[in-house]
Order: C-alpha cells, then structure tokens, then sequence
C-alpha cells in the first residue's frame, strides 16, 4: 500500500466515505504491506549514488541483461561483479556506454554522478596474484563516489614501500587490504596505522592454504585491533564497507 | 502502534480532530511499530497451548527464575530444558506444581491444558546413553499437547526390537529418531516407514565421532527420502518440529 | 516365500501332505525370504501415487533409461532428479509423455494420478542461484499429489515481499524453504510461522561457504524452534519431506 | 636513537666534531634504532585518548598487575579485557578508582578524558547469553570517548523491536551486531540499514554450532553488503573498530 | 514368534484347530515378530565363548551393576571396557571373581571357558602412552579365547626390536597395531608382514594430532596394502576383529 | 650383501684368506646391505601368487607401461588399478592376454596361477554407483586366488536381499562391504554377521557427503563390533585385506 | 633516502648550507624512506648467488616473462617455479639459454655463478608420484650452490634401499624428505639420522589424504625430533630451506 | 647378536669349529637382531652430548622416576618436558641436581658437558602468552650445548625491537619464531633475515585461532622462503632442530 494510498483512504475516513472499521480492517495488514517501499524508500535515501550490484556468478547471460535492463530504466548506475567477458559484450550490445575492467572482472555502467563522499579510501594488496580483488574492491568504491588509492605488491618482499607510503595511507578514511597465502599483511598495516582496516583474504595459494582459509583464519585472529574480516576473494564486499565508512555522514 | 490506537486515530480523523496529513506522518512509522505486537498476537493464536520454553544453558539461576516469573504470570505452560537440578529446586521454590524430569534435564510448569492434537509422534532411540535427548523430544511434543510412544534401545543389537513394532510406528504421524556414534538409524527407520522422520545426532560416541559430527553428517546423506535433521543433541528441536506436524491443522 | 506360497504350505499341512516338521524347516528362513516383500507391500501401500525416484547423477544415460523401463511396466510415475538434458532426450525417445524441468533438472513421467493430498506446501528461496533446487523440491512435491505455492527470490533484499505473505505461507501445511550462502532465511520463516519448516541449504556461495557448509550450519543451528534440515542442494529430499507431511493421514 | 639524539648529532657535524663519514656510519642503523619510536610517537597521536588495552587471559594476576603499574604511570586510561573478579580485586587494591564491568569481564581505569568523539556506536545483540560479548564492545567503545547506544536481545523472537528502532540505529556511525547460533542478525541489520555494520559471532549455542564457526561463517557469507567480521567473543576488537570508524577524522 | 510357537500353531492347522486364512494371518507379522530371536540365536551360535560386552563410559555405576547382573544370570562371561575403578569395585561387590585391569581400565568376569581358537593374536603399540589402548585391546581377544602376544613400545626409536621380533609376528593371525602421533607404525608393520593390521589410531600427542585425527588419516592414507582401520582409540575393536579373524572357521 | 657373497667371505676366514678383524668389519654394515633383500625374499614368500600391483592414477601411459614390462619379466601376475582405457589398449599391445574390467578400471594379467585360497571373500555393495569400487574390491581378491561372491544394490531399499542371503554372508571368511552416503550398510552387516567386515567409504554423495567424509566417519563409529574401514574409494585395499584373511595361513 | 643523500645532506650541514632543524626535519621520515633499500642491501649481501624466484602459478605468460626481463637485467640467475611449457618456450625465446625440468616445471636461467657451499643436501622421495616436487627442491638447492644427492621411490616397499644409503644421508647437511599419502617416511628418516629433515607433505593420494591434509598432519606430529615442515606441494620452500642450512656461515 | 658374537663366531669359523654353512645359517637373522644395536650406536655417536628427552605428558610421576633413573645410570643429561612440578619435586628427591624451569614446565639434570656447538641459536617469541612455549625451545637447545639469544614479546606493537635487532638475528645459526594468533611473525622475520627460520604455532588465542590452526596454517603458507614450521606449542621440536642446525658438522 502505497502511502498515496493511506492519503487517499485518510481523506476517505475524514470525508466519512469510509467507515473507521472498514478502514482498521484495511490498515491491518498495512506493516507487511508497506514495510517493502518504506524500506525501499530508506534504502534509496541512504544510498543515493549507490550502484545497483549485480553479482553475475551462476546467473545465465540472458538474466544478467534482463537485471541489467530493469535496473537502467530506473536511471540508476551499475556494477556488476564477476562477469565474464562474454556477458560484457552482451551488455554492450544493450549499453554502449558500459566499461570492462578485465582484471576485476567488474562491468560498469555510468547514468548519474553520486554525491561525491569527502573522505578516501586506500586498497593495500600483497601480491600480483592478489590484483583482481583488490581491483574489485578499489572500483566498487569508487562507482560509490569515494576516491581510491592503489598501493599494489606491498607484500614481505615490498614491506618498505608500504613503510615509505604510511602517511598517505594515514589520510585514508579506511584501508582496505587484500592478500592470500598466511595473510599477514593487514596485521601489518592494522599495527602502524590507526584507521579502520578492511582484510579480504584471497583464495591465492596452495596446499594448507585450503583456498583462503589460512589467509581467513589468519585475519581474524589478527593481533592488531581495528581490523575486520568479509569473505574470501570479496573485494566487492570490503569496497563497499569501506566506502559506506568513507562517506561518513 | 496498538490496533486500538490506530482505531482511536482514525477516529479523530473522521471528527475531524486530526487532519489527514498529521495522520499520514503518523502512520509512517506504523510498520515500525506494530509489526511486532502483530507477529506476536500472531503467534499466539498459532500457538495455543505451546509452553513457553527457557533454555537453561548459559543462563544463571536467578536470570531462569525472573523469566520463569515473568512467564507464569501469563498463565503460560513453561518448559525449561537443560535445567539443573540446583534450577529446578528454585524453581520449586517459586512454583510448587513444577516437575523435574531429572534424566531429560527438563522442568516442566503445566498452567492450563492446551488442545489436544489428534496425531501422535513416536520417539525412537538407538541406545541408553541416548536416552536424555530422546526423553527431551518426548516431553517436549508432550508439552504441546502430543500423545508420544516411547521407544528406546532399539540399535542395530535390538533391531528386532524395531522391526516389531513398525505398525506401531506407522500409525504415529513424526517420528523423532536419536542416535549417537554413526547416527544409521534414522536410514534405517526412513526406509520402512512413510513418515515424516525427523533425526537426531547426539554427541555420544568418542573418537571420529567427533562430537556428534559423524552423527549429523550419517543423517544429512541418508539414503532414505523423508528424513530431515536437527542440531546435535537438540532433543526439543525435534521434539518440537514433530509436535508441530503432528497437530497439522 | 510369497504369501501364497504360504497359504498353500498351510493348506498342505491342513491336509496333511505335509508334515508339522517338514513346515517347520520350510518357514525357518521365511523371515529371509519375505521380509522383502512384505516391506515393499508395506511401502507400496502407503506410497500410493509417489512416484518412483531415479537419481541419475553417477548413472550413464543407459542405466537411466534400463531403471524408467523397469519403473514404466509397474505403471508408476517417475521422478529422474539430476537429469542431464542428453538423458531427458533418450527418455524422451522411450516415453514421449516424459517432460523435461530444465531448471531443475527433473525429467518427470507421468503415468497414473496418485491421491490428492489436502493440504498444500509452500517453496520458499532466498536468491535467484537458488532456483533449481527449489524447483527441484516443489517438481517432487508435486509429483506426490500435493500443491505448491512458489515464492521465490525473498531474502533480505525482498523481505517485505516475504512479510506480505505471511498469510499464505500460514495456510500451508509444510515450508521448504531454499537458501546458500548465510542460510538466514529459514530462521526468519521459522520465526513469523508455526508450520514445519525444512530448511534446504544450497552450494550457491564462495568463499567460507564451503560449497553449502555455512548454510546448512547456520540452519542447523538456527534460534526459530521447528525448523528442521536436509542436505545441501537435497531440494529433492525437501519436497518429499514436505509432501509426507501435508499428505498427513 | 631519539630525535634529540639525532639532533646533537646533526649539531656535532655542523660543529665539526664528527666528521660526516662517523655520522653516516652511525645514521646507517638509524632506521632499525629509531622505527620503534617514531612508530610509537604516531600511534600515540593518533590514539590520543584511546585506553593502553590488557588482554588478561592466559596471563597471571601478578603479571596484570605489573603491565597495568607501567600504564599507570604513564597517565593513560586501562582497558582489561577477559579480567576476572580475582584480577579485578587485586587491581583495586592498587588503584582505588579501578571499575569492574563484571557481566563483560572488565576492568577500566580512567585517568584522562580523551576527546569525545563525534559520532556514536550502537551495539546489537540477538540474546541473553550474547550480552558479555556486547558489553565488552560497548565499554571498549566508550573508553575511547565513544557514544554508544545498546539495543539488546533482539534475536528473530524480538526482530519488531529492532525494527522499531531502525531510525536510532540509522543514527549510529557504526553498527556492532553480536549474535551466537546461526548468527543472522547481521545480515537482516545490515540489509536494513545503510551504515557499517561490525559482524561479533559468539561461541553461544551447541552442537553444530562448533564453539561460534557456524556464526562465523554465517556472517562471513552475509548477503547484505557492508558486513565486516572480528572473531569469535571479540567484542573488543569490534568495539574498537566501530570506535575507530565513529571517531572519524 | 518363537519357532515353538510356530511349531504349535502347525500342528493346529494340521489338526484344524485353526484355520488356514487365520494361520496366515498370524504368520504375516512373523517376519517383524521372529527376525529378532533368530537373529540372537544366529548370533549365539557364531559367538560361542564371546564375552557379552559393556560400554561404560556415559552409563552410571547403577545401570553398569544392572545390566551385568542380567548377562552373568545368562551364565556369559562379561568384558566391561571404559570402566572406572569405582564401577569395578562396585561388580566385585557383586561377583567376586570380577578382575580389574587398570591399566586398560577393564573389568573381565569369567564364567565358562570358550573354545579356544587356534590362531592368535598380536597386539603392537608404539610408545607407553599408547598401552591403556593396546592392553584394551589385548585383553579383548583374550576374553574371546585366543593367544596375544604382546610387542610394546616399539615406535621409530625401538624399530630394532620390532625387526628383531618380526617372525613371530609372522606367526599371528592378525596384527593390532596402536599409535598416536603421526601413526606411522602400521605403515611400516603392514610393509614388513604379510598379515592383515588392523591399525589402532589414539588420541595421544597435541597440537597438530587433533586428538588423534593425524594418526587416523595416516593411517587410512597407509601406502601398505592389507591395513585397515578402526576408530580411534578402540582398542576393543580392534582386538574384537582381530579375534574374530584368528578365530576363523 | 647377497647371502653368496656371505658364503664366500666365510669360506675366506675359514681359508684363512680374511682375518676375522676384516670380516667383522665388512659384516659391520650387512644390516644395512641385506636387510633389504632378505624383506623381500620374506616378502616374496608370503606373497605366492600375489599379483604385483601398479596404482596408476598420476602415473603416465609409459611409465605404466615400462613398470608392467619390469613385472612381466619376473613371470608374475599384474593387477593395475585405476587404468584408464587408453593405459588398457597400450598395455594390451604389448601384452595380449591382458584384460580390462571396465567397470572397475582394473587391467589384469595372469602369468601363473597362485595358491588357491581355501577360505573365500563376499563383496556388499549399497547402490549401483558404489559398483565400481566394490568391483575392484572383488577383482583384487580374485587376482589372489580367492574366490569372491558379490552381493550388489542391497542399500536400505533392498535391505531384504540381504536379509535373505545372510547364510551366504556367513559362509565368507571376510566380507567387504561397500558404501558411499551415510555408509550405514557395514553397520548393519556387521550386527547380523560373525565375520570380519571391512567397510569401504565410497566418494558417492553429495553436500554433507563432503566426497565421502560422511560415511567414513559413519563407519568407523559403527556400533557394530568386527567392523574395520579402509580409505575412501579404497576398493583394491579392502579386497586385499580380506584376501589376506581369507588365505589364512 | 639513498645514503648518497644522507651523506651529501650531512656535507651540508658540516659546510652550514643546511641548518641543524631543517636536518632534523629531513630525517624525520628517514626510516620510511630509506629502510627498504637497506632491507634489501642487506638481503642482497645475504643472498650473494641466490636466484630470484618467480612463482608462476596464476601469473600470464607475459607478466613472468617481464619480472624475468627486469631480473635477467640485473645479471641474477632466474629460477622460475610451477611454470607451464607454454612459459618455458616463451622465456627460452628471450632467454636462448632458458633450460626447462619438465618434470619439476622448473624453468632455470644461469647467468652466474654463486659462491660454491660447503655442505651438501640430500633429497629423498617415498613414490614416484611425488617425484616432480622433489625435483623441484633439488633443483631449487642446486641453484643455490649446493651439492644434491637424490634419493628416490625409497617409501615402504623401498626400505632397505633407504637403510643400505644411510651413511650417505648422514653426510648431508640437510635432508628434504617428499611423500605424500600417510607422510611416514620423514619420520624414519629422523629417527635413524640425526640431521635435519625438511618434511614436504605432497597432495599425492586420495580420499582421506584429503589432498596433502594427512601427509601434512602426520609430519607435523612426528615422533622423530628435528623434523621439520614446509606447506603441501612446497619443493621450492624445503629445497630453499634445506639451502639455506647447507650453506651455514 | 652383539658385535663381540660376531667376532667370536667368525673366530670359529677360522678356527673350523663351525662349518661356512653353519655360520651362513646364523647370520641369516643377523639383520634383525644387530640393526637395533647398530642404529642405537649410531645414534649416540651422532648425538653425543644430546639430552635424552622425557615427554611427561600423559605419563605418571613414577614412570617419569623410572625413566630417569635409567638415563642417569648410563650418565646422560636428562631433559624432561612438560613437567608438572609434582613430577619435578619428585625428581629432585631423587637427583638433588635436578632444575626446574617453571615457565617452559622442563626439568633438567645436567651429568656432563656435551661439545660446544659453535653456531648459536635465537629464539624469537611474538607475545608474553607465547613465552612458555619459546623457553621450552630455548632449554632444549642450551640443554644442546648451543648458545641461545632470546629477543621476546616483539609482535606486531614491538615489531621496531624486532627490526633494531637484526643484525644480532643475522649471527645465529638458525632462528625460532614462536607465535600465537595469526602466527605473522615468522614470516615479517623470514622476510628480513636470511637465515633458517623454524616457526612455532602456539595454541594462544580464541575463537577462529583453533587452537593454533590459525597460526598453523599461516606459518605453512608464509611467503616468505626458508621458513619451515613444526607443531603446534611444539618449543623442544623447534628448538631440538635449530640445535641440529647449529651444530652443523
């Protein structure tokens, strides 16, 4: 029930055209009725700006161009992870003005400027291998609105880089940082710098990496305080936490 | 939001004590707020007769006793399970009627008599160190106002036993199936038997039993259709889910 | 030993053509003998109309079409889960009424109409991934006489859509409800109804789902009392489960 | 080497007392000798106000007693997190203005006022026994000069409750959701609110629930975007960087 | 259905005491009625001379005396394994000639003499804290009437004695082979004779050995043809098979 | 050091031609030298008529070839497991009497015929797709000179065809029991039948099956005594160690 | 900071062009600047003859043939791990005296000669499936400088090949021993040498191997002290480590 | 068979007391009866000076006193591990010489000075927690002869201690990393460091640290080179193999 709808059955019960019974029995079921737009509603206010996402693992090409469809018509921007090259040609076809970005593996689609956020976010990532997801994260921030700075290879071997850039990173209202194997880089970075750390562990690895859960489990237990974990490989996941805590209020 | 308020509101709107747009923004939080008591009175109605249930485990004494109280003053039944016996002699303290079923840990405040349900459950046990979790089950579904058949020791040593009875069985409309260590009985009760069969692993067994584990992963593979699982040792879980076929509609 | 073998060795000793004895050595092994059958009898009477199950994964085309011919001559329906498309046309080759799901993957043969069950069941799914194995439980559900009402894709994203319904889902007799990657659904249906609710988690997920582990946890130990569970991607199990209940006696 | 050192040194040289190559030999170490405090100096400017943290488990009385005496005299507040009464009392009797927060197991000693954030912290919990947890990342977010907002025990049996307050939640800088069993509410908070929502599993619940894992995961696969995870029972670790976030620039 | 029952209800038919259609109708139940007494009796032939058996670990004091006092009314010899030395003291009460085996805490009471079998056993451990294990073990292919030669303590560190003594393992039946640790010994027993191992995997050793896990897949892994596996830390198992197999025909 | 060569040093000191200083020297490493031939002389032995055997899987198509060309040379029979057929139709060329038990992947070549085994193996099989495994269980036995009765699809669904042929079962010196799933099937062989089991977990399964992990947990907490597990998947290990046992001594 | 600048900057002070607080100011962020090239002076010093590693699973054949562009034009001598032939052809285009080790997938560029070490290693194998990773040790150590004894296929049925080259492993600096399946052989090696064994679990095996899992386990809680173990499938890090201890001071 | 009977056989045979073949027949077991005292002479001549070791968990106190006096009446050094100080106090009655060091939990009686090694060893501990474990290593390796540098306490807070004591580090033989959590630390020192690095996982921390699994399988997949790991809480395995290093030849 659409509050147009409420209005109109208000007017209705003020004008005496509806009885106040006849107008509780409708408005009974009003919160499982509304609750969906209302939270809509919220959720659109919140997240003005915001990419609609969508995740294209085991769905079908022609269901991702049909989402894709739906969402464009309501002029809202797109992001959507994980898609094949394939399914990029197919949303071209539809949207000339869709980008691949074939590391990430991500396909934008650009209909509006968001509000754009003040605060930054920096993506830290350990290795080359580790460079999808951490592409992944760095574009969903920015199709956000936030401004991102790479720090790409920062692993063991390239700890000073990292160390020569600490003050930059300083200025990031959250860092996200992504790496496989032992996962023992945003312990690192979580214990120089005092800002919020996002650790993506990544199925990079092998053996008793058991496909990330080393990097995982490493990452949770982390002995540095402010770092919080979201899943293996989810660099969409960690882009938007970050975001969400760049943009603030 | 109470239903009476609403009642009241759309009153003053019909008086005109209350213009419509003052109760269109009262109203935009009705969801919010009412969702709640409609689920609860909701639940209610589907649930008469159901004992309120406290979950002992974690809980200190004093904490299951001001639940107790709040409980009793509703006039509800109240089913306590993992109760220990120290819970149990405060509870008597407070409420002389209460029981406790030492082997199941459960105690037991009956108030009113719910509906009785026209369909029976049968709870079905592999060996004695089963026995507390069935026993759970069984006073759980009695609780809810279900007639229950016992049936305990009947592992593959007294598969006889089992088989004996399986008219029995098939007049009860769920069976709750306990079983420790490889947790076969449930395949073995779903294979003669077209009924609902719910199972339950417990943690008895040592070793690769790993606490249940070996238990719970038997039952999720079972090769008998119509077989579904709960948590290990979850004795009122199932106890509950039977009930809840059994009194249909 | 089939019964009228019996009848007619009792008849023999009736007679006397046959010695209490030589009865006495001949019924020694009937428990061997007939138990089989009479468990078949047994299952074949309260399994009227269910249809006969084929799980083709792991069986070449070959032995699919070898088991339907077998089920085919009894005149019973046929249920072939995990059907690959190449194996619904060789069937279809054989039986030309057979009918491919393709979501589903579910080959289906009609053959007589089972008895109608009264009451009805609900498939509930979190995602679009989570289609097919929804599908697979409603096809099953359906094949054993029951109705289905189809509510798809309301996870958290299309909760209120969920809320809305809550009546319909009400008025079923049984739940599946299909969920992967956090499995949070069955403990918020479980929650709002208090019908039996089968929660069915599924491999859609990366990452710490573990191919369904997270989901089929998270259901096992899901705080809404009723819920119970089958093994991840078993829509199959679900839906037969469901059935068993809504057929009631 | 401090500063000041580095500064004589400099003034030596310039001075013609050491002679450049001595001062290259001597700086050539600099980095290793001086990291640590530099390092230091910037964690303590940017943790201005931020309590100096004992993690007392697995360490004796005396020995929280000696790390809290090096604190102490360095002005600083104390944070001690997994403290027991024992620990407490002995603390007390050093430093009479020691609290005792005994649901949460902590002690804090307040010897400063640092800044007061501008932002707040709501910290969520789905049930009683998750209520130590939360508490620990509630009184972790005040000392470090945090508001914070408690909504507790609001699991599915109380979701109307959370929902009425979803506009105070969306108030919050941060979001800290603590829930045990199949630890859902995460995912039901952030698919309702737009703000950064910190993930606590628990180890509350048994069997499948394996000592907090099944949450873990549940929360690491949350479908809502947004999610970030700390361990299991580590409501300082998510305080902390729900604090972090609030405090903001 | 006893077979006397069965005998007397011929000889009813046969002296139309009863009727044919009323004998068939009794008879029908006589699979699920006799299969159980069959079952016993088939086991009771095969098992001459086999201890009748109680697991007491999770069975109180009382329910151990209980159910002994019914297996020695049958005049059966008894093995009680897992047995507290309170339990034990409890049954000598009652049988005088109960025997404590502390070690391998076990309670063997001997009331007739088995066939002797005409293979034996031996039972080979690694270390010393493997022993409980093996004497479990040992004592239980005793109880069933076969020779057990005894080999301690011959990890990698005494491999020289296990060499040394390698014909007369040559001369057992069947190996029991007890390890904790990494459970490398039945790999190498199992390369050294040509007899079936059964190997024993234990729960001792920490850390990495997850509470025998290690052994036990290092055991299933083995790469010498002829060794399986039990459960780990049942020593009665294996001594149970093994005994079964020196036994033979 | 070949025994010869020992001879011959012998008759040196005896000729005075080596002193016995010399001698003790040269005999001082003989462990080391001989240990390795006089094992497998032992071996050989106790192995007549034992096929050698290649597992294949990981090993190229020359390399398997040139093993099988090694063994040949030696006049001794071939069991080759996990063959494919493009290693069969190589093999064949060089060796034309070699045959391929497709089901099993088993290529067999028999140069001479062994002891035939008094005693002899019967191999149980749950579901058709546990066929292949327990087909190289039975090829394996066969290969050693047992002879091996099968016994196929007797899961729960055909429980009674296994109930009827338990005196067959019990004429088997061994009996191999095959099953992937929940693997209750062992447990219930195992309490109906004297005879040493040995359960085979197969990969057969899905979800919760987790490639097998479900039934051998399942097996090796059987609750039926005189049940021993080899690896999943594990047909030739399990054929083998009932063939040991078969043969006796 | 290069200390060519930390000297010109020291020249000025010294010459009074540079006031003593603009020094300061300058150094301030020395340890940022400046540890890297210092960390990496000093590895390179360490290293002297070490090759540059490039681990090429999950890189393209163009990024490994650019990091092998940059190094060879540092005149370091290349060892390339896990490549493909593909990449091999590749590099030898570029590199013409690339040479490949099919087996271990090694691509080595030599382009000088490091320092000779003193000690030597010594790299034992269990099958010969596990032959490539130890090949891939060897390899590694040799272009380290280090002397290889190889000693291979030395698993169970190779034992007395391994007792008869005892003498030979004792003059090895460091022993690496691969094996896959149950992982038993480094712990026989350890208990007969006493040198230090570099375990290297391998993935070889099935089922309950679990991938590498077992083999790892059964290392990792070896009852041999000095044993010690590297990530499943590591060659390269054992043959590294067993380098590195061969070369010593 | 003593190398004196050999001598006094090979006498005979010189002699002609004993014929060549008689002698051929004696020898013939000669391998299994000579390994042990060979291996054992081997042994101590390789570990001269090495401790004989008592792991004392999971043995009684009089074991331990058993054990030890055996040891010492051959006049080595005794290191008992995981002592409790029961087992010390009893131990002192017996060998006043006896010490214990109450944080590692090891008793050590010292009977004679082993050679020098002339390499030393650092051990290298992240958190006060970790101490136990570090000083177990520590002992073992002094108990070694070799001379031991400890650098605790420098996680991630005193990562610049760590760094300000690399060159110290830089001069040992071989390093120990002792950690808890997620177990970083071996892999920051094995990036700066070029010297074997023998990592400790320890069982501090909660939740997803497992018991060490975390730090385990960090450690495993530490990128850094050159790192090899031992078992969990594992400080005498380490240390024992970083003692073997140091002494090099």
């Amino acid at each position: 029930m659409h509050p147009t709808s409420v209005r109109r059955l208000l007017a209705d019960v003020a004008g005496g055209r509806v009885s106040v019974e006849a107008a509780v029995r409708r408005l009974r079921h009003l919160p499982y009725e509304t609750i969906g737009h209302s939270t809509i509603d919220r959720h659109r206010a919140l997240r003005q700006g915001f990419p609609e996402v969508i995740f294209c693992e085991g769905k079908t090409v022609q269901e991702i161009e049909e989402i894709a469809a739906r969402i464009c018509a309501t002029g809202e921007n797109i992001l959507a992870t994980r898609a094949s090259e394939e399914a990029y040609l197919k949303l071209r076809a539809l949207f000339p003005d869709a980008r691949y970005h074939a590391r990430a593996r991500v396909v934008t689609i650009r209909r509006r400027r968001g509000r754009r956020a003040r605060g930054s976010v920096a993506v830290v990532s350990a290795g080359t291998a580790d460079g999808p997801v951490a592409e992944e994260a760095a574009i969903t921030a920015e199709m956000m609105g936030v401004r991102v700075r790479r720090l790409y290879d920062v692993g063991v071997a390239g700890l000073h880089r990292l160390i020569g850039r600490l003050p930059e990173l300083g200025r990031a209202r959250a860092i996200v940082v992504v790496a496989g194997m032992e996962g023992a880089l945003p312990s690192v970075v979580g214990g120089l710098v005092g800002r919020p750390v996002i650790a993506v562990p990544t199925s990079v690895g092998y053996g008793a990496s058991f496909g990330g859960l080393a990097a995982l489990l490493g990452m949770l237990t982390s002995c540095a305080a402010g770092v919080t974990v979201v899943n293996i490989d989810n660099g969409f996941g960690a882009g938007y936490a970050a975001a969400v805590i760049a943009r603030g209020t």
